[in-house]
């Protein structure tokens, strides 16, 4: 490499052909889902309605590497290895000795990470006969993924997008019927799930937690129907470390070793996907950085939030998981980083931020749009609100660099564009964009509703 | 290279670093412009109050390459070099034996070919001391381009946008805004142009060439500012051959020569852009390729316009240019591809079609959707409504090769993605979108306001 490359890129002959599960490298195991009614941990069967057994397996998987299918890797060559980004020109901006890395994932065709586990379970669900494929969406990434990944496999694909972004990010519903999904505004009056809040509020804006009640409900009444989800679950973070494997190959390239590595948490496969064999350097010893979790003021589950068994939906019809959480019930304020708005976090996220082997922080949106603005000026690329809140953090550290004097490698993942998120944008250029307080009140009645488990 | 890659990429180290100027490789020289007044050839003085001297030597100038400044690598460095893509999955879905390669220019932060042109255009500006840059804009990507490369040297940025687009495309001009740049709908109040065109239709939905007028007439007013154009001038078209240098460079990496070009012609610098290069080699004889322009069948200068002096402008500020137009009060019907909606061709890529060195094709914008609908649901990448055109050339003749049996290969230039024209596939999708007749009597009526030179 020349001392003033841009990026690192790969071959595609040097994309990794496994994914890296971290579990068996942690201290201890996970607390495990337990079933709702007898408080039971689940087995493989309680999942088969909703996961192929692929999926399933893998959820409970203790090997630390799984092979991709070649049909995967087949597809990942669209865009993948994706570019590792040196951004230079916003070090300059900032005057810090800091180095900054991003590993960018809006090359993909949805324009975030969200592929790299979307195409795996299409794969995995076609290989098993199913026909169709539910899910939910908020921002609309986790949906545009699905679509993109369904029509490489010929599988439908139903998609409930909540209400609030249905309206106002009609983009983001055209790409998804673009590439053959078809589109549900939650909560719909398609599911007992979603007349039931229909029933008593007719303008509810809908929340994740709702979307994917519907989902998983239309799933588990068709033998040829199975579920995705787009986070928070054991593969779906497993099938998302391709984004951290890469990102070794790269800094060892350019013989960096990163001090700090920073991800947006929503539901947690990004920061996962990014952290997770960075991890499993820092457990084995052969690097030490400091592994950070950037969450939104306004939906702080890991640094405000209680680790707690919890349901993942609303409707109460997912397994309980242990988790950080603030409430299956509590519906964020409609801050733009739609992706982050999520009452829990990823049990495997949750469990490793308890063994205090990562830390939190969480920013407020303005001053991530800021960041947002300097870097896109500097950098040109546009992020989308949800990897705002890790440049936000990455911007933190640089300056804390140009008090202190420190070198430090910053890694961090450009998880996806802002092309679909410009409204967002307009807003924060009109000044209008709001910093919502703590929800102090609204967590604390959300929490009552939490069941007890001992 | 493996035999099943999607992609050929290049080492940043391998970028090409100088423009290759086609001009002096042609059998005679394009005529020169014309002042409009005397008539006579107009010299580097008269494009003094417009242009910066090192862009005015380039669009001059006679050497076959010209050096790209290490300041201007500096930011090509931020997406170049940009992806040559082998379509496997397209090519299965249509069952053909034909090769379809696409060089993908949607990587740059602007998401098309256009920043790499404005960039340099930002660069040689600020070198000579301008302070700031006037321009107008049709679909927005031109106006995204500079907007982001200005925010590059410290220039500010002033654009003006066609009014239609301007209404159409709110994410644009947001995109635009973030980068630092000002909009005004065209037609404005701001100049004589635009008043001169609101005083006979306060609603009209603008055009290019009104655009241009205003975005002409402001930069002639100051001394700080200049003006900068984002297609048909020499110097743009020298710019964009990094896109054809870079690909020569890709399919040798494969060992492929390719035995059609296909480029989608606007203003013609993508598709001059991506010819170029391989014209170079065609001319001596290293290669034989057909190079064939794509048009929209709305807007077919090249395939039906006249070969004649004609205003750049509907003000008639520009100087005249030899070129193959539709006359330059023309406003071609509104179709989605709002940068093919220009009614000349470049002069230099004109003089080749004159000259019988390229050929053309009119296609309608209905084909070219559903192409591009069959490529995003096989190779996931949306492609912006201008490449599309492209994308359904490459597929009738995949097609015809289906036909014969021939292992055709064929490059094409996605010239960019189309994340901000959803609205132009929303339409598609619900059946709304139509085919506009030849607009004959428009045309007819346009070529009688073509000056008569002799």
């Amino acid at each position: 490499m020349s001392d003033n490359y841009s990026k690192v890129l790969l071959e595609e002959s040097e994309m990794p052909t496994q994914w890296y599960n971290v579990i068996p490298d942690l201290p201890t195991p996970p607390p495990p889902p337990l079933h709702p009614g007898t408080l039971e941990p689940i087995g493989p069967d309680d999942l088969a309605p909703l996961f192929p057994m692929a999926l399933i397996m893998q959820e409970v998987s203790t090997d630390s590497y799984i092979d991709i299918p070649g049909e995967v890797l087949d597809v990942y060559r669209l865009w993948r290895p994706s570019p590792l980004l040196r951004a230079r020109r916003l070090e300059k901006a900032l005057d810090t000795p800091a180095k900054i890395f991003l590993k960018y994932e809006g090359v993909s065709p949805a324009g975030s990470h969200k592929p790299n586990t979307a195409v795996p379970q299409a794969f995995y669900n076609a290989q098993e006969g199913v026909k169709r494929l539910t899910t939910e969406t908020g921002a609309g990434q986790w949906g545009s993924a699905l679509a993109f990944a369904t029509a490489q496999f010929g599988l439908d694909c139903e998609v409930w997008q909540v209400r609030a972004s249905y309206d106002q990010k009609p983009y983001r519903k055209t790409m998804m019927e673009l590439w053959g999904a078809t589109l549900h505004a939650s909560p719909s009056n398609l599911t007992e799930a979603g007349r039931a809040i229909l029933a008593t509020d007719p303008d509810s804006p809908g929340s994740l937690g709702i979307a994917i009640s519907e989902a998983v409900e239309q799933a588990a009444q068709s033998e040829e129907t199975r579920y995705a989800l787009g986070s928070v679950l054991n593969h779906v973070l497993l099938h998302q470390t391709i984004i951290g494997e890469e990102a070794l190959l790269q800094l060892a390239k350019v013989g960096e070793t990163p001090d700090l590595l920073v991800g947006c948490t929503g539901g947690g496969s990004n920061f996962g996907g990014l952290s997770f064999p960075f991890l499993r350097e820092k457990l084995a010893g052969r690097m030490d950085p400091v592994i950070r979790c950037v969450e939104p003021a306004a939906c702080p589950s890991l640094s405000r939030g209680e680790y707690r068994y919890d349901f993942g939906d609303t409707g109460q019809l997912t397994p309980l998981v242990k988790m950080h959480t603030l409430g299956h019930t509590f519906i964020p304020d409609p801050i733009h980083a739609g992706g982050l708005r999520y009452h829990g976090m990823a049990p495997l996220v949750s469990h490793i931020y308890n063994l205090g082997l990562v830390e939190a922080e969480a920013i407020h949106q303005t001053e991530c749009f800021a960041a947002a603005l300097q870097f896109a000026r500097s950098e040109g690329i546009v992020p989308a609100p949800e990897p705002t809140h890790a440049i936000a953090a990455a911007i933190r550290e640089a300056l804390r660099c140009k008090e202190t004097g420190e070198e430090k490698v910053i890694l961090t993942a450009l998880c996806g564009h802002g092309h679909m998120d410009m409204a967002a944008y307009e807003k924060y250029l009109a000044g209008e964009l709001v910093d919502y307080e703590f929800p102090e009140a609204a967590i604390a009645e959300a929490m009552a509703n939490v069941p007890v488990i001992n």
